[in-house]
């Protein structure tokens, strides 16, 4: 199989080397801006060729992961166009994906949307694992012009990357992650905003020393990379909205429990929590 | 040296593991509740004895570690009391320490306020290990009649079992561990509940197949004792209610920023938070 990465990041990185390390891509073909990140990758075997423009480069491939930033997808799928081959089936790992769906309809070109659930808070190639989609699901939102064929056999593709894949539609999607991923991030960094915000000694560094592993949990998201996030929240903008105000809303019920001393009401909001949170493996 | 646990649970079972695994305590006495968990821990060595009630089994005692929820300690220190042998240090684990300490003040006692920054989302002393304390810190908050020399023994034996002892105010510790610990599980459990609130359709399980490693680290401390936290958030509920506070403000100016698709203000927004928090270790 013949596949081209568009964007040798932490993600771009970790489906080359995973693809090579399952035997599933004879020749991987790269597009990247960091040259000095390419030559490495080339040097080690992640990739086959590499270049720092789209051109033909990208034409004769089965697949093409576009891995850039939410923001830039579908002009990176513009410019493909003029090279895909009949056969070539595009897909993506944006974060959000009703927008991006969306304008791939309008483009002649065979699109999957996808969204590997898997991450780090590190970025680059050099972060980048053989195994970082093992044991992770695998959202796929294909596009109504995709043959089921190409679905199915891209689901198959995704199992031997060692994921599962999960097909729903991309408005679903992209409700379920401002829940589940979105909010979450925001509110990770808000915490963070809020602790440094409340520390009156920064000199002391009590903040940091009472610091223990349920904050560092809790917030451990909000290292990651500032452009992506700020890219993903513009792009799934009215989700992460209501998912913001749904918290607000739990928050505030917290507060006037905790303002009355109400002990049965604080222990049934914890209790309810709990419960839901241990549904999730 | 002859140690006294009240409340045998994840710290106090961990405590007693920590205290003979490093040949600190020749002889561990116990108060618990559980009988059949005492009598397992007697079994496997954790404990020498164990008692139901407080009682005579105290006396003659170095140390006793009083580890029940933060609403029972004052009440146990006062039922030691007829029991302490003049050089017994008395000391708690709890999770916030001005109410307990500014009680412990008026009792006859030595008293040296104390705070393991370790835990679990689990609970009990069957998930009690010896090592649960290497590699954190112990906060102590010292009562105002107690001895240095008897505080430095106390900090030597902290870190005996691995830990950095860290000595502040304990008005500090609680407004510190209110932006760090509490309101950080307020905030996971309000998220837990948000992502509840927002499934609409819970039947397809879709909100569980979206959450990664994100929504997992973020809200893992939700798991934990809904009786342990709600305690907590009533014995440190001003403190709590500021952190809450700062972290709606923080939250309503991200609304603010996103409903306006302000992408500077988002970006300096997340980049704060990420330098921020890539200052804890």
């Amino acid at each position: 199989m013949r596949v081209g990465i568009i964007g040798l990041g932490l993600i771009g990185g970790s489906l080359a080397k995973a693809l090579r390390a399952r035997g599933c891509a004879k020749y991987i073909t790269s597009f990247g801006r960091n040259e000095a990140a390419l030559k490495l990758a080339l040097a080690d075997g992640v990739i086959d060729y590499y270049s720092l423009v789209v051109d033909e480069s990208f034409a004769d491939l089965d697949y093409v992961f576009i891995c850039t930033p939410v923001s830039e997808i579908v002009s990176f799928a513009k410019k493909l166009l003029p090279f895909l081959a009949e056969r070539t089936v595009v897909t993506d790992v944006g974060s959000t994906k009703a927008k991006v769906c969306a304008e791939m309809e309008s483009l002649p070109l065979k699109f999957i949307g996808g969204h590997p659930m898997a991450g780090s808070e590190k970025t680059g190639c050099t972060a980048s694992r053989a195994d970082l989609f093992e044991g992770t699901r695998y959202i796929l939102t294909p596009g109504k012009n995709i043959p089921g064929e190409d679905v199915d056999a891209f689901g198959e593709l995704v199992k031997k990357l060692g994921a599962e894949p999960v097909i729903m539609p991309p408005e679903i999607h992209d409700s379920v992650a401002a829940a589940v991923s979105h909010a979450p991030h925001v509110a990770a960094s808000a915490l963070v905003r809020a602790a440094k915000f409340l520390d009156t000694r920064p000199d002391e560094r009590y903040t940091q020393k009472l610091a223990a592993t349920g904050f560092k949990d809790t917030t451990r998201i909000a290292g990651g990379s500032p452009e992506m996030w700020t890219a993903i929240c513009l792009s799934n903008r009215k989700h992460i909205m209501d998912a913001i105000n749904a918290l607000h809303q739990e928050l505030a019920t917290f507060m006037v429990f905790l303002a009355g001393e109400n002990e049965a009401a604080l222990l049934k909001y914890f209790k309810e929590a709990k419960e839901y949170r241990d549904g999730f493996e």
